[in-house]
């Protein structure tokens, strides 16, 4: 396993180091591993003397303002430019990258790194590791590369493994995970600080978002799902930004006896958009997700399904619920 | 530090060889510390040959019912009992273990060891360690004593470490908080599951109780502080249990702009439990508290105030807020 890391690792490290121009991007609705990795690997790349390009769809959210150097995050060109490298982190599918697609002229070598078991694996190369964020393997790429990592890396690698972790607690959170996170805090880590910029700072219109979510709330199959819907009437009447719902489907997650979470969220095109939570890998949400045009990880999904809002979650909750029954 | 660390646990270790009967004992309203803590420690006198019981007001409660050999923990004994030690851990003040102190005749040795700054120093023995859990102490401890840290006592350490960190965010998590995790988890913690076990298993009923605090939200001087209240009505039409009502306070603290965040509870005998938290250390709540003859840490603390529940909410906000002012 070292050995073929390391084998991957050097295949990047070679494509870097011939390259001039490297963009370096993430997925349409970006989270801290998003961000984190991505901020981490330019500052390194900058290091080198590269000439860095770091693309969101959406730019740096105002709820991640919080990152050192975010502000390296940008939207993507309007007119496409030419990259020797195209970095993708974080990334399952080229087209989770959204608009940065757009922005792009020529592309000499795609590079595609990332945890999700599920990538497609678009890259010229590929290293989709084991790993319960893609900074813990930015994390280890920069060690096999003998970067200094500075503080400003490190703070945003930890802010990619404490979120994608959901604080250290998800599968896949490993022994090398906390001595990874010890590591960084000795780089310069503020634990309680930047705990509180993750999980303590949220807009007070989240807490009335959360009061309307738990008045939708639902429950079937004998308590083992639950969904609550959010309706662009109630995105409208409290301001809700995308951000704000990000982890209040954990509140349905937590409750004893619920097998499977969903959140249903009205888009304004007609779409509802689905996240899916499971609290066993034998419910396999992604799977779930798979067949409405979704996908993800096992324990977390989600798709975008056109259609009114009851009308989705009707559709879906049968779904659920079929699944749910089939294992007991 | 490590002399003076190394020092205090030869004392510790010179009263237990030398005691046969042993009682550990930790604070009303046990947490997963409190029990983690006495289960792991129990754990490890036990192998050594040594009479001991684990002794807690509540017994073991519900919601710590994952806890690995957790039926060590029973109530005091209704006719007082004599120990040659009694070992009292994560427990700031000798009142604080409550219905144990009627459980106790003669006691040859008292053994305090806690991480709480404000702890009285009631025992013959206080180790009184910067740790942000006493589980961390404990593993210390047991690391010292050359014990085998057998599956159960790691996956209690791990619960109590855990928990009293809100899951390593608080301050005093440090580099040692995560390699101490780390080593756990390759003695057998399995994080997934316990992290469900520890923060996915609330019953639903929890929920209805958040659907009730945040109806009762009040924000107050420019919303630098904000409360709930739950009613003696409320706690009865929901059947809600003191443990369903841990961690809900930081849903207050966590909303941007708010620096300290109050809970207050009605209980039964004409009296209020609150609960207080604040995001910066210079809002010191425990003085606040203090005030009220409650106490705790600088950023949580919690009082218990006779008086309606109205009346109390009067007074304690406006000392809140009068605090808040003068650091303004």
């Amino acid at each position: 396993m070292s050995n073929k890391t390391d084998a991957g690792f050097e295949e990047i490290r070679r494509a870097l180091d011939a390259a001039r121009s490297i963009c370096v991007a993430s997925h349409v609705r970006p989270d801290g591993d998003a961000y984190g990795s991505c901020i981490a690997m330019a500052l390194f790349l900058r290091a080198l003397g590269k000439d860095v390009s770091v693309w969101n769809e959406e730019g740096l959210t105002a709820k991640f303002g919080y990152l050192p150097e975010g502000s390296i995050v940008t939207k993507p060109s309007a007119a496409p430019r030419d990259f020797d490298v195209l970095l993708a982190l974080d990334t399952s599918t080229k087209e989770r990258l959204g608009s940065v697609l757009g922005g792009l002229g020529r592309v000499g070598t795609w590079i595609n790194v990332d945890h999700h078991a599920s990538n497609h694996r678009y890259g010229d190369i590929n290293f989709i590791g084991d790993a319960p964020a893609t900074a813990q393997i930015v994390y280890d790429y920069l060690r096999f590369a003998g970067a200094d990592i500075t503080e400003e890396m490190a703070v945003n690698l930890y802010v990619g493994m404490s979120t994608d972790t959901g604080s250290f607690q998800y599968d896949r959170t490993s022994p090398h995970t906390f001595r990874v996170a010890a590591d960084l805090i000795e780089r310069g880590v503020n634990v309680p600080l930047i705990s509180q910029a993750m999980y303590d700072s949220y807009p007070r219109r989240r807490i009335e978002l959360l009061k309307a979510l738990l008045n939708s709330a639902w429950f079937g199959c004998d308590e083992r799902a639950a969904s609550f819907s959010l309706s662009l009437e109630t995105i409208h009447r409290l301001g809700v930004l995308p951000e704000d719902c990000e982890g209040l489907i954990d509140h349905l997650r937590a409750i004893e006896g619920v097998q499977v979470a969903v959140f249903f969220e009205e888009l304004p095109e007609g779409k509802v958009r689905v996240s899916m939570r499971s609290k066993e890998p034998h419910y396999d949400v992604s799977r779930i997700c798979g067949i409405f045009g979704g996908g993800g990880h096992a324990q977390a999904a989600g798709a975008r399904i056109p259609g009114e809002l009851s009308a989705v979650e009707e559709k879906v909750l049968e779904v659920v619920c079929n699944e749910i029954r089939k294992h007991n």
